[in-house]
């Protein structure tokens, strides 16, 4: 049984890891790390797990880390894993880090988007954790950076696609929608509920700093570099993102040309399911689940292909493909633990 | 393997039925009957379900209904089930029916609030399944009336303190509020998102058809008639019943008294959680599951106990409790296929 | 013209008042302040005034307010108006606050449910602004306590069968269910999106602190002490507070007893909309007005009488009856400035 | 005094209809039809309107419609204005008709659209009424066909610049996100609050039958035809809709080029609210009202330009605008009876 423990348990993301990995069956839940927290049952701030989580929440120590788990998860604020991270690696832990410090292999693309990095060559050294695009090297990875919710949802459909391609890297344009809980636990008047029911918003436009991670993956599969506009806005819901991506052609491709493109590449992946029927995918569909629903739609008389997809912003979108990526480096089935029924509504 | 079959399987209950029992481990979910989407696969209706649950809808016909399942659950509207159940259970099949047909022993009690019974005797010998109270008289049912989803969230906080008579049975105040999925799948202005949303209403004041139901039970266990107050409220959500209920205590008791009393009976009963802390528990921390979250506070100055209820009203309101009820019936553990873990938010 | 200024502008409340108040047809917006935004126009706070309010809020300076304000709205947390009330009324300015701090004629009650009192003469010298109840003391008032939500929602009901001696005293039930708005603008974890969604729950059961409000203004009413449960609820909603009241009646009152007990007491007044229907009254439709919706029904098997009032907890419940309160000062018709047209939904 | 009726009172824009002109200081409102609800006292459907519309709807007659209105309201689902509203001409009446049935001058169009046209030459008089670019056309009109939701959140950030040519043509995108009661009040499973909840979706993807009504306009606009891409989706939200537009910029114009191109365009036009800020607008901050707010970004890296704009479906996307066409054509300020302040949330 791999020991496992989450640093920044308290968090959305944090509170889905402990959902997974404590109904996963192979491996142990040992270690609750919270700042804010620290000596609080985890059933007190989360009710939902009376009886059935029995762990409290502790101060980070990293020598109780490490004597405890084997791989440990990093659900923290943007800065504090490359100051946390370094210790783990030194002493052989696997990390799978939820934010951005580890997902850049160039660090100074990070530090254009975010702040001067601290830990350069362990993040040269960190796997960009998109499960069904990078299993290979996620497998013997020491350190994943977990994949941002807005990249997961615009690079899954437009992978494939990029890498035979039938678009236009030029033309590509993201518009995004995501729940509230992407902007996480933390207080502040714009995630009030008075403030966002009744409410929908397009918010950082062409700014937004999931933006350069996009195109980092895209430029890689492209052989090229691509620059794409991208817009998110925030929807008066708690989970669930939708991204409809807008591109181009290259050529005079049928319905089935892409279809067959989209669905070859996933094929075997569970995970992503691609609609043959053009149906929009439904963000309700995929709540609480590690699926990624696609579809697409041509839009003939301007030759332009229409992308759809929708995740779960906290299990697709974070803490689901955190674990997806453990499985892997552990080489044990990938939905492994992550097989819960989906819910009708 | 037992083999299950679905009545009724596309509305909200149905569905639900079809998320638990497809997940169950001890059954094999082989009929879905629908009279509207007869021939269509299930998710063409419910997107989730797409390469998990590989199953048409077929029209309702006995025959091929007895053939492929041990156990029927009937989740169709009321009238409908007492026409077709006693078919069924002439070949010996065991029946859950979701609606309000065999819930009453009392077929009068049925016809003063519904409509004339047409199924007399084997109403009588229905078992109310109020899995925590009755469960030795489901185990051998032939047919269990699966309880409404108010009764559920009503009785289960009563029982305990009426039958130990710590409370005033003539002083019972039931104030509830509902999730809107309890209005079911059929098109109705009411329930139309526009309708609902920012706003909170009574319905059925002192006069919904759940009422006598709770009140049978009620005289059941206090040997005497019991006459209450009951209200239900609509609440722009869509999953989830909130239960508080007044009642005057008989003596001078205290906390611990009848914290003691909660906990004592629904001890080793996984899906009740007594909380000994007053906090008020929230229809979030069960959204999705089979708990029913119950905690109390004593109004000292005018010896009142509250007692505040929560579930799924879908879940332990309807398609939880059903598959409880089975579980029950097949002697295996009454969680078996129920564990899943529940969402933090 | 009568120049009037808001203290404490930005929170919810206050921004209503902005609302109300520059579309007030007697009356000109002169001041508005706020510690957080002083030197912010107010339409960079909320968005909606672009264009309509063209005010800067300012830090609070009691000689600049004084100069340019006839009455003052004190829109601030509980403690600050006992702190800034004293001078402005000793300048002669007329005041209406809406927080508790001048609701208690009794600073011992409020010394007892808040905290140490420091201005209680002119506590004692605040008249409770519930403007149907109270218009004769309001006229000429130096000081309006404005009534809390809960306390407008549970008394306008209550008081005219409480004064008729139609319900029994001893058997009041409050259960009120209240939108997010009214826990206020202030960054809290409870408050957030992803909280409330989905969720609904009690909170501060029999022990708000609303709940001495209500029974100081019933014991006056009722000529002898007055003590009521009271159970607050959270909706997932904006704006809107439903209470339901159950209250045993004193005889075999009829329900036109009932209904002529109500209407006769709120005759010509236009902001009481007594319903004879028994339809229950819903949220939505006194969202963003100054009605109080009133229905009720009898449980006649119990001889209970169920009370069901809708406000809008921002707007009667809060910064419409505070201009209201100011109309009855001013000695003009009570709904002048409250008169826009109600929303269909 | 101008008397109006409404043909089709108690869908959602028919009561927003009743609303702005129940309280508009110009007309009166004197005819409310419905062939559903005929003989029923308005507020028994919508209860907001207690003691404040005092009309019984009545089922249609052109006779009495006639004689009791000079302006006519047509708020009918598409087909059964052109069956009505040639009789209503007939008789000198002006009618505005809030469906498509006379918004296209070519019924060619319509008919590829929609169905075949049984009123064409009056069609081709029809005039279309987006009130802020085609006043002079409306002011002299006899029957408007006042503009679709989507066209106006779509042409009005777009319709300034493509007649000065900024943009280009062929590269235009519409993303548009609407609330649910686009979907009007009828009942559907679609529209039921359980399905919406928690859901974001695409829909009718480059097939809406609105892209036609947008392509007219702006090809009008260009002297030239124009072709876009347009994406509709649905927000779990009652009213409001938000749109982004992205097009490439035909030359290398600063954000001040913009700003200028929209706001002297939109000069003295109260209800379009363009932003220099380019903070995104939020369809909170015009719910209720007849505003449209427009802001937007130039991502430099691609030379394109992002347009966002808001409105309330119901009323600058249906009955607001329809009023504001009524105001043009009686020659009164077009905000007369629109004025109402907005609420801050």
């Amino acid at each position: 049984m791999t020991k496992v423990g989450i640093a920044g348990a308290t968090g959305y993301a944090g509170a889905e890891l402990i959902r997974l990995l404590a109904g996963h069956p192979e491996v142990e839940l040992t270690v609750l790390t919270s700042r804010q927290y620290a000596g609080t049952r985890i059933h007190e701030i989360y009710p939902s797990f009376t009886g059935v989580v029995e762990l409290d929440c502790e101060a980070y120590d990293p020598d109780a880390m490490c004597d405890r788990a084997d791989i440990v998860f990093t659900a923290l604020p943007h800065t504090i894993p490359m100051e946390i991270v370094p210790a783990l690696a030194a002493r052989g832990k696997r990390v799978i880090d939820l934010s951005a410090d580890f997902r850049f292999s160039d660090p100074a693309v990070y530090e254009t988007v975010y702040t001067r990095h601290t830990a350069k060559d362990l993040a040269a050294s960190g796997v960009y954790g998109l499960c069904e695009v990078f299993s290979e090297e996620i497998r013997s990875a020491g350190i994943v950076g977990n994949p941002g919710c807005y990249p997961t949802s615009v690079l899954l459909p437009l992978v494939p696609l990029l890498r035979e391609k039938l678009i236009d890297p030029s033309t590509i344009i993201a518009d995004s929608k995501s729940g509230v809980s992407g902007a996480g636990r933390s207080p502040s008047v714009v995630s009030l509920f008075s403030e966002v029911a009744e409410s929908f918003k397009a918010y950082k436009v062409a700014s937004h700093r999931h933006e350069p991670e996009m195109e980092a993956v895209l430029s890689r599969i492209a052989n090229d570099p691509v620059d794409i506009t991208f817009v998110p806005h925030l929807v008066p819901m708690s989970r669930g993102m939708e991204t409809t991506v807008y591109a181009d052609l290259t050529g005079d491709f049928s319905d089935a040309d892409i279809h067959s493109c989209l669905s070859s590449y996933y094929d075997g992946r569970r995970f992503v399911r691609v609609s043959g029927s053009g149906r929009p995918p439904d963000t309700r569909s995929v709540r609480g689940t590690n699926y990624c629903d696609i579809a697409f739609v041509v839009d003939r008389s301007r030759r332009r292909l229409i992308l759809l997809s929708v995740i779960d912003n906290l299990v697709k979108g974070a803490a689901g493909q955190a674990v997806q990526n453990m499985n892997i480096m552990l080489q044990i089935p990938e939905d492994t633990g992550l097989g819960q029924m989906p819910y009708p509504l």
